[in-house]
């Protein structure tokens, strides 16, 4: 007698579930079950979405947003600030700065920062189209929006002094205190740079 | 100026994930993320498994486990005791006592189990099936491995007062203290169960 197991599409389909991030293997078995067993559960239409998404979604040609068409519905919105570029690791980066409702400007996504260890050097990064877009665009302040960490700081520092001859502003969003969040749990770094950067009332 | 979202397609993938069990709002946004991102993501192949799976997986007609034929490989294999029936409420059941490796015999889920707060009777459960199948493949014993709470105990004394005038054995799964737990971690009623069901050593 062999113990039974489940048929081999349902075995493939918790392997690819369990692929996807966030999700363990107990979290994909418990995904797959349910597709099969919820009568509610409507798998095609995921499969039909994620599809889609395959097919129709790519990197606006400019800033590296997520769009259907060749340029960004940020790109194409002329009443935003043409002068004003905010720079961001990642696409994914660009919501939760238009989710704050107070930047006007377009934005320009690297794909990545600076990082010897991972072998990820300028030359892999959007910065030559970055530095083009300024020249061309007629950009006057390119804000720096990178991660406050070592790379996003060296990553920050090369583009500086890339853009050190120009004449656009570079500036960089402000490191500090959390919102909500007290000194006590503040860590030295945090501090240190929030002194640094104190502001008149 | 309109704050910037994702592109449709975009956003009804996320609704869609987020439909899967155990997959909040953050987690959905960021599995999309990671498929439209990640060179490596392959999503395709996860549409492909999800379409695979709906189409080839029904329940088997006779045990009602997971299956791509008629009569799934528990139900097939020849080598299993034929007269020893375990009667479990989901299909989903089926595997975790398969993993003991201890039973020989085959399965029969019921789809459920009675609860009259969900309006669900046993008209509701393949019961009625359950009876047949004992009457007509000459089960010696059947096993109810049920859930051992209110609903689970009504599921099971129903089933037991049906096969009451039959010659088959009906027995029930132990209840007990669970494998590694210690009287400190368990309730009384799990105690007064362990008590009860004390066997000579």
């Amino acid at each position: 007698m062999k113990a039974a197991d489940y048929p081999d599409a349902l075995k493939t389909l918790i392997k690819e579930l369990k692929r996807m991030p966030g999700v363990g293997p107990r979290g994909a078995e418990r995904i797959a079950l349910w597709m099969v067993q919820r009568k509610d559960a409507r798998p095609e239409e995921i499969a039909h979405s994620i599809t889609e998404v395959t097919a129709q979604i790519q990197p606006c040609k400019l800033c590296g947003f997520f769009t259907t068409e060749e340029h960004c519905e940020i790109c194409r919105d002329a009443s935003r600030d043409q002068e004003l570029l905010c720079v961001v690791e990642q696409a994914t980066d660009i919501l939760p700065l238009e989710r704050t409702g107070v930047f006007r400007g377009r934005y320009h996504a690297l794909g990545g920062r600076i990082s010897p260890l991972d072998h990820i050097g300028p030359e892999d990064l959007k910065i030559q189209s970055l530095v083009e877009r300024i020249r061309n665009e007629g950009i006057s302040e390119a804000i720096l929006a990178l991660a406050s960490d070592v790379e996003g700081e060296a990553t920050a520092s090369y583009i500086a002094s890339l853009l050190r001859e120009s004449l656009v502003k570079v500036t960089r969003i402000a490191q500090g205190l959390p919102a909500g969040g007290g000194l006590e749990f503040a860590d030295e770094l945090t501090l240190s740079r929030a002194l640094a950067g104190r502001r008149q009332f």
